[in-house]
């Protein structure tokens, strides 16, 4: 695998206390499959400055990139940007542009330039700033670490401004065949497939539908006529589909 | 907090690859919560031997209990429980009362016991058979981490016998109120209610609804009568709800 690595970290007490179903970590991982960037983990942490900067630190220390998402509101809790300040050492303050651009979004909206909402434009020293046309409060990134909100249509938005900046290797491919037998009984032929291609990779995935055992057989990697000439030999060894 | 810690290892590289979408997790945090054992992390990460060795030492030293969920099926890629055995210094082999399970099984099917559904029968040195009702194939317990299947219904039923066997502390209490105020309106007051009532934790969760942005206040603690108190105060502060 010479493909770039990224990593997702999660931030929040309400993911972990199974209040929120978190959908932002499978929804980028998605967009990286396809970006050709593999996606080497997913960690979700508690709003706890300790934890969110050893976090930090070791995910980006280990990967090509990290994204984060969520803790970067106006509550007290959000403590996401002072944490990843000092994962990387920097000072953190309140920053013009930050401050302007949230400044001019409350008086178009006769709101109240709150102390709170000041909050939003602490970023770190060296920081640049990653737009939000949702809600404009922005998010930032920092050596290769990118800092997103956790709401799911401004977490979309900036990755989508994020993305085609960060280069990808080849995307990965994959081919899916769908065969009503049981994992254990496709175990065999498939690790043979498995040692005949070894660049490729295989999977299985077991369902059971109406009280039948079926497997979804799935194979991956970034060549596609080696991809294609392995998922013929697939299907003649599985013809059953 | 004075609870005790569990982690989540989520292990598969079809959770990272945005095919499919984990809900074991999820599922489990919500368990977790109403036992009393605070959830502390939760983590994903691929069918690789040394990651998962890595990740289950250092889960399962930081907390009290680790869940392990993905791994332990019949195919080439289910390498979990080897990597288990390896984090704990411990031998694996098949074990005669596994095997028994199985072979009886496989017998009442009349299916072939091949050697790919024997690798289900692989249990580290001195481990506890953790009950499968749903397919027999057993996960285990060493020490303080329970591994078991990723297929959810076999994963439930798995964590239902083990999590009566485990010692939670006070169920963590909760409190929602609804108000339809941009989460930066509330942040000043929340804060304050935070500083008045150390023990309760405060969580803010903003939403939009018909382009109307609101706001979840939710106050969670272990002391009902001490909750009943704050969660009054929080409405007459914001009687708008």
């Amino acid at each position: 695998m010479t493909n770039p690595t990224a990593a997702i970290l999660i931030i929040g007490d309400e993911i972990l206390s199974g209040r929120t179903r978190e959908g932002n970590a499978y929804w980028l991982a998605g967009e990286l499959l396809a970006a050709g960037i593999t996606l080497a983990e997913i960690r979700v942490i508690p709003d706890d400055h300790a934890t969110i900067v050893g976090a930090v630190r070791e995910l980006s220390a280990r990967n090509d990139t990290l994204f984060t998402s969520g803790g970067i509101g106006p509550t007290h809790d959000d403590i996401t940007a002072d944490a990843v300040a000092d994962a990387f050492g920097r000072n953190i303050d309140v920053r013009e542009d930050a401050r302007a651009l949230l400044a001019a979004y409350y008086a178009s909206r006769e709101l109240e330039f709150t102390s709170a909402r000041m909050r939003m434009a602490r970023i770190p020293d060296g920081a640049a700033l990653i737009e939000n046309p949702v809600s404009v409060a922005p998010g930032f990134s920092i050596e290769n670490t990118y800092v997103m909100a956790g709401v799911p249509s401004v977490f979309q938005a900036m990755v989508a401004s994020v993305l085609p900046t960060l280069t990808g290797g080849a995307p990965l491919l994959s081919e899916n065949w769908r065969v009503m037998r049981a994992e254990s009984e496709v175990a065999d032929p498939l690790r043979e497939m498995a040692e005949t291609y070894p660049t490729l990779s295989f999977g299985s995935y077991p369902f059971t539908m109406k009280g039948e055992f079926g497997t979804n057989l799935v194979i991956r990697g970034t060549d596609a006529a080696l991809l294609a000439d392995a998922y013929a030999t697939l299907k003649t060894r599985f013809p059953e589909a």
